[in-house]
This record gives C-alpha cells, structure tokens and sequence, in this order.
C-alpha cells in the first residue's frame, strides 16, 4: 500500500517528530536498529531522527565504496560527531569495484551495487551487529518513480513486493516515506542539522557509479569525480535543485600541445526543480558555463569537451543513467 | 611546399579571379577536368572558379553518398543550374555505408569514406570519363591542420607527401589553397554565387558521418540528418560561425509517456570563430537552446537529451570526431 503523502506546507515539523519519535520507539523497543548513512539528504535526516528516538539503540554505518564523493566519508563522520552521533566508516572499495566490473547497462550496475551493499557489505554488518531494524530514508519520490518503471530505487524492496526479511533477514523501517524532498529538508531543520547536511543537492543513491555512462573503474570514478567537486562547488550558489557531472563513455576529437587526440567529454546538468519531478535547465549565465568548462578541462587531461544539458524533464531524466 | 597565405583582407578578388582563371585555362589547355562538388563554401567557390575558366570543359559531380543533409543534392543541383551549371548527381549510398559497416574509429571512418570517394565511386567517374585534372577545394586551413596533426583532411594528398597521380592516376589542382574561409567568401561573392552558397556554415568533408560517434549506419544517419535540419534552421540567424548537430553513441535514461526509457542523445555546437583555428561557444540566448532541445525530441523520438558544448577550441575541436 503506497503512503499517503504529506506536503511540506502541511507539515508541522516538531509535532510530526515527536510523534514519529515515539512510534519508532514503541517499534524497535528494547531491540537495536542499524542504518547506513550515505551522506545525502534523505540518509543525514533519517539518521538525526533514528537517534534523537532510539540513541545508542541505532548503530550508524558509512560503507566507502569507493564511488563516493570527494573528502565525502570524513565530512559526514565530522559533521555528525558534532550532533553527538558516532558513524562508523567500513572500509569496501574493493567489494564494489568488482562488483561492477564488466557491466554497462544502468540497471545492471545499480542491481551490482545493490546486491553488494545489502547482501554483502551492509548484510554481513548487519547480521553481526544483531540488529533486527534496519532504518532507511526511502521518499515518496522514490516510491513513484520505482511503480512508474523510472528507475529503480536501490531502497523499496516492499513496494516492489519484495518482502525484505525474507530476502535479506530483517525488517525495514521507512519513516520519511510520506515526504517528497522539500519536506525532507524542513524536516532536517526542524531536526537542527547544520545547514549543509539538510540543504544539500540530492544525490543518487549509486552515487559516482551513476555519474559515468558504461562500465565503471577507479580510473573513470577519479576523472567524474574532480569534476563533481568543480561542478559543485561553481554551482553552490546557483539555487538550483540540483547540479551534476556526468563522465561520457563516448570519446571525441580535441587538441591539446597543438596535436590531435581522443579525449573525453563531461555532461552538466544543472535542474531547476520542486520535487524532481520535472524539472528543467537552470539558465546560468554563460560567464558561469564557460568557467566551469575551463575548469574541468584545466583539472582533467583527459578530458577536451564539456557539455551543458538543456532538455527539459521530462523527457530527459534528472540523472543519466 | 605550403602555399603562401592571402588574407581576406588583402585580397582583391575579381584581379585574383583573372589570373586565376588564365592560370587554370593555361593548366588545363585543350584537356579535360573534373570536380566533385559538395555543396560546401569551398567546393562551391571552386566549382564556380572553374566553370568561369574551363566553361564545359568542366565536369561536375555530386556524388550522393547518402550522408549528406536533408535535400542536399537537390539544393545544389537547383542552386547551380541557376549560375548556367550542369551537376551531375551520383547515386553511391550503398557504397559509402557498406564501407562504413563496423568502422567506429573517426580516423578509420575517414579513411573509408575517402577510399571510397577516390578509388571507388569518384575514381570510376575520373577514370571513365577521361579527365586528365581534378579540381578541388582545399583551403590553406585543411593544410595546417593536417600538417598538425589534428585532423586528416581528405583532400591534401600533396601535403602529405602522397603523389595523387600515382595513388589515384589523376593530377590535382587547388586554386583555393592560400585562402582561409573569409577569404573564400569572399571570392564567392565576387564570383557571382548565391549568397547562401558562399555564406553558409562549413560543412565538414565526411558530412553526417562526421557527426555520428561510433558505427556510422542508415538509422543513425537518419537521426543526426533530422537534428541537423532543425539546428541549422533554428540558428541561421545566429550570426555564429557554424553549428552542428551530433548523434552520441552513448545512450541515457530519459522518460517518454511516463515510463523509463534507455534514449539517444544528441549535442549541439554552435561556434563564435574567425577561421576555425581557435573558437568559443556562441552565447546563445537559453529560449534558443530550449527551443532547439525541445524541437528536437519531438522529432526524434529516440532522442531524450540535447546538450550544448560550452567548452573553447583548445581544448575542443569544431567536430566532434
């Protein structure tokens, strides 16, 4: 059954916590819930709400697979430590990389990654941990787009049918699952999270693996994410929804030193959008567009072209792949 | 040697015409010569020289390789029958895609499209119809960047220490080798030429093969022929250098009636240059870039995504193969 929507403007943020607070108390009892912190919007509020309700009772893990952000693992630890919340990094480069060796198609590298995080890294966590609840920061976004065939979102295995205790032994708590992502982040001030962590731009769940068309590799993963870093650090203030670098299997003519060579090309997308629902291109100044192409051509020898996406979603989507 | 550069601004053009034309009739003398005319700024000046110089004893070519834009041949045959020229049209689609099967590297592509139009298909017009000279438009741009390195004209044999009469059994001559594009111009306006004829956007010698990355075939000729005509329609008035429309061998995700879909993508290029040497891109008002990307997914269907290159040359190149 798909949960009714709550709309940030009808939200009253303290009183829906507290009574959330207590309803994820009631549930967990004297048990332990586990979640995995990613660092996005979605993860940073579930994890402020999963202890202000069960404290030490919610163990919080951040797995570095290796497709993360620049400097992204010790950003969210710090952060945390500051709201008094231990996260704990688990080291799993190497699990994911070979994971996803060899395979191009989109749904077969979030499949990989899934598969991986759930099965391998985070179930073997989990079952060690003793933990009977595991805590996730599924939206109602999500949800839609995994019913209309969008995209498959790496965390509604129930919508899918897909009874989670059975596939992968425990039970899935999902309490933002009414919201949309402007909900999510009045929620994470009501929460008191620091600015940064609740007002950030969404970032998938696939994280850098989303980010580079075809297969993907260390060497790939390094090139996309300098120029996620540049990307993001240009746009900071742009107010746009959203903002990404996406790495290009296709290679294309450039020069560099006055000869010819084949390099490689960076596609930005920069959203204007509610609730990612549709969206469409922010409208940056061009002085904006030609620094970040210098920029990145500038950070990234191999890379001689940098695009701007300018198609509306839909038909386009907010991510490529 | 490499011919000395005549500036556009230095050019006199009706005195170059002259004693360009008593040179070539001097060249040329009671024998005969031959073209093969494309439609571009270049070919069209020189067609137009040579006809003013050798009258019938000039002989015109459009070779129809079937990856030329929408109505190409037609425009030319209609455009040139109106300065008193007869063009020949050439049916060799299936040649030029059967060479193209499988090829994905843009020097190979190059390189096939070149062999077939010498030795195949123009070879056995040259051969068959007894001409001793072939006319071609080479300007003095196409030189320095293959002497460079950075991309293999198909049309500078000389410069590349190859003998044609030797390697195709015919003798060259490019009355256009010391001109830059302005100057070309230029010359087309003196001679007499349609402003559309010597006005228009470069063209680029391998046509819409140029503009496919990876496998060149029918289908994706089809696709990048429909964004092309839509992109130069939408930016004739640009007052850009030249622009151009890119079928990417990359696919993304994208949306269409509701549902997920794994859709090309195409790239657009639009150039603020004097000579093709160096280049930025045009700072094109966004309602344009929307209304280009939006025009283009309603006519191709496959297509999800456009992107505009917001990247200088260097690093980039005008093509994108």
């Amino acid at each position: 059954m798909k949960a009714k929507e709550i709309r940030a403007e009808d939200l009253n943020a303290q009183k829906w916590i507290r009574e959330k607070v207590k309803e994820l108390q009631k549930k967990v009892g004297d048990g332990l819930a586990i979640n995995a912190l990613s660092g996005g919007v979605d993860s940073s509020v579930v994890t402020a709400l999963g202890h202000r309700a069960l404290g030490d009772r919610l163990k919080t893990c951040f797995i570095d697979n290796g497709i993360m952000r620049q400097g992204e693992p010790q950003r969210v630890a710090v952060l945390f430590k500051q709201i008094g919340v231990t996260v704990e990094i688990v080291q799993a480069k190497k699990a994911f990389f070979n994971a996803l060796k060899g395979i191009t198609d989109p749904e077969e590298k979030r499949e990989a990654i899934t598969q991986t995080f759930y099965k391998n890294v985070f179930g073997d966590i989990v079952r060690k941990s003793g933990a009977q609840y595991l805590l996730q920061g599924t939206i109602l976004t999500d949800v839609d787009e995994t019913v209309a065939g969008i995209k498959r979102q790496h965390n509604v295995f129930e919508q899918l049918g897909i009874d989670p205790q059975k596939a992968f032994g425990y039970k899935i708590l999902e309490p933002l699952i009414q919201f949309r992502k402007d909900g999510v982040r009045k929620l994470g001030q009501a929460l008191g999270l620091p600015e940064e962590s609740f007002n950030r731009p969404p970032f998938p769940g696939p994280a850098l693996a989303a980010r580079v068309i075809g297969e993907v590799t260390p060497a790939k993963i390094a090139m996309v994410r300098k120029a996620t870093t540049i990307t993001e650090k240009l746009l900071a203030t742009s107010g746009a929804f959203q903002y990404l670098a996406i790495l290009h299997e296709d290679r294309v003519t450039g020069m560099k030193q006055g000869k010819r060579v084949f390099g490689n090309q960076i596609e930005i997308r920069c959203w204007d959008s509610l609730d990612a629902r549709t969206g469409t291109p922010t409208r940056l100044p061009f002085e904006t567009l030609e620094k970040l192409a210098g920029a990145i051509v500038s950070a990234i020898p191999e890379v001689v072209s940098v695009t701007y996406n300018i198609t509306a979603k839909p038909p386009s989507t907010i991510e490529a792949i």
